[in-house]
């Protein structure tokens, strides 16, 4: 049954990729587009198809999953010319996994739907592992029968699949995912300066802190490399910056004050400024360490 | 073996009463002490003993456990006249339960030392749920020999029980307790005004974000009170606001730079001069919706 279901990825990059080869071992048929043709050839090795433009990718695809940096990548790939909308068949189904500003989303899911394109944001968190996993969370925006449609796409993928409003919706949840994660991550590292200042023993400040109602999925996930200095990502500061760019500006179109959102997006975007961009995010503590004047080696 | 082990509570509040009452339960002789005597014939009622002073209480205990409000508190009850230090025999262990300032342990540790007693910090985290449950986490500071000598009183009140370094570290961790817990609360706050103006469903988001790197303790057990607009206490905004003075000035005497721990201390100090003192620090969402001229009824 799916392998009659032809599906394009545009983006085989660290999340694309093994996107793409989660739907491959689900049983689509998939195709696979890559600005770098490398990662084409690594997925045509992994049993996928290849192809060398967008439009050969898309021209028979009955949906087409977009996994790129940024808005402007988005808009280019999909609007620019020789893109999707130029090229796909009327009635396909594209899901947009890329995380980019709500408004761009519903900008460009109408432009779709002027070409007879049904639109999906389906923006993912749980980062590389979640995606090599298929165990990805995923926020949903679109109209209820399109997301019926991408559901069994979205659940090679992942295990957490909700649908959460229309077009942009995904998006907007996603924005909330990265204000809650980059503060988590500061917070973290504020208590985990503040402990070592004070000659307390990190690592078992960090199991009783986990067991309280200060517990989350940092503390689980990433004190121990914030304890230990290893910053080797995971997700860069450069991604992390460029999402809280939508935050604080979602947030200004709406009203809305958010004041810890901010300041950790000023202090990831100094963290940046001082070089440490292709770090992990969790490299915040290495801010909050150089602005306690504890810079370590 | 433990009904002959005599433990004084002192202070049988919201945490101590149900704290005392387990330790009742895991059958120690235990002499509650409250100033206001209500509670004191209240803890009888549930078969504990009652003493009418301070002396009464500890002057036969092997074990003082204190569950007081604020660091003067301590003070006044340990160090006062006809307080814990002046009556309590040579040899006895006295475990403080209170979140107070680590200085204050450091230098009542050092005076109740010099009367021979021996002294170890225990604030907790948990709730009154926690207390009630038995399942509070506790941090623990102080000598290794009196922390294992407190360890069955702990873990008649807890699950998880740390030792995390000498007198004055439990404290110091349960400050960056309050740090994560008041941040996390106030990044949720934020993310639901963020998402209710965005019109998305906040249950809808609440269940996807709690699934991926954005989960923490305060979405799984806070949530739906911020969304329903329910901040009846759980722990008041007046007392998270004494913990935050702790968590700011404990930062600043070891030069440590807490960029959203500071900014969340204003927002907690700006709720409670708004007159809502009272209420659950959950309530912090209260701040951002009025902040973001989203004030609801």
């Amino acid at each position: 049954m799916r392998s009659s279901t032809a599906v394009a990825v545009l983006g085989l990059g660290i999340m694309g990729g093994p996107m793409a080869n989660n739907l491959l071992r689900a049983g689509y048929d998939v195709i696979g587009y890559n600005r770098s043709p490398a990662k084409v050839a690594n997925f045509v090795e992994q049993g996928g198809r290849g192809a060398e433009t967008i439009a050969a990718a898309v021209h028979d695809a009955d949906v087409i999953v977009t996994m790129l940096p940024d808005s402007p990548d988005v808009e280019q790939v999909v609007a620019g010319e020789d893109g999707v909308l130029e090229h796909a068949a009327s009635g396909a189904l594209w899901i947009d996994a890329s995380t980019i500003r709500p408004d761009v989303t519903v900008r460009m899911a109408a432009a779709a739907a002027d070409k007879g394109i049904r639109a999906v944001d389906a923006p993912v968190s749980g980062g590389e592992a979640g995606a090599i996993e298929g165990s990805l969370s995923i926020m949903v925006g679109g109209a209820a029968a399109d997301v019926d449609a991408a559901r069994p796409i979205l659940e090679a993928m992942g295990t957490t699949v909700v649908h959460v409003g229309p077009a942009g919706s995904g998006q907007t949840v996603k924005a909330a995912n990265q204000l809650i994660v980059a503060g988590t991550i500061e917070l973290v590292a504020e208590a985990l300066v503040f402990l070592d200042a004070h000659g307390v023993d990190a690592e078992a400040a960090v199991k009783v802190l986990a067991g309280g109602l200060a517990g989350n999925r940092i503390l689980d996930r990433k004190a121990a490399g914030m304890i230990a200095g290893d910053y080797t990502p995971g997700f860069r500061v450069d991604l992390h910056h460029k999402d809280l760019g939508i935050v604080t500006a979602a947030a200004r179109e709406a009203g809305v004050a958010i004041p810890l959102g901010v300041v950790v997006a000023q202090l990831m975007g100094a963290l940046r400024a001082r070089g440490h961009g292709s770090l992990d995010h969790s490299a915040l503590r290495l801010l909050v360490d150089e602005l306690s004047g504890r810079a370590r080696s």
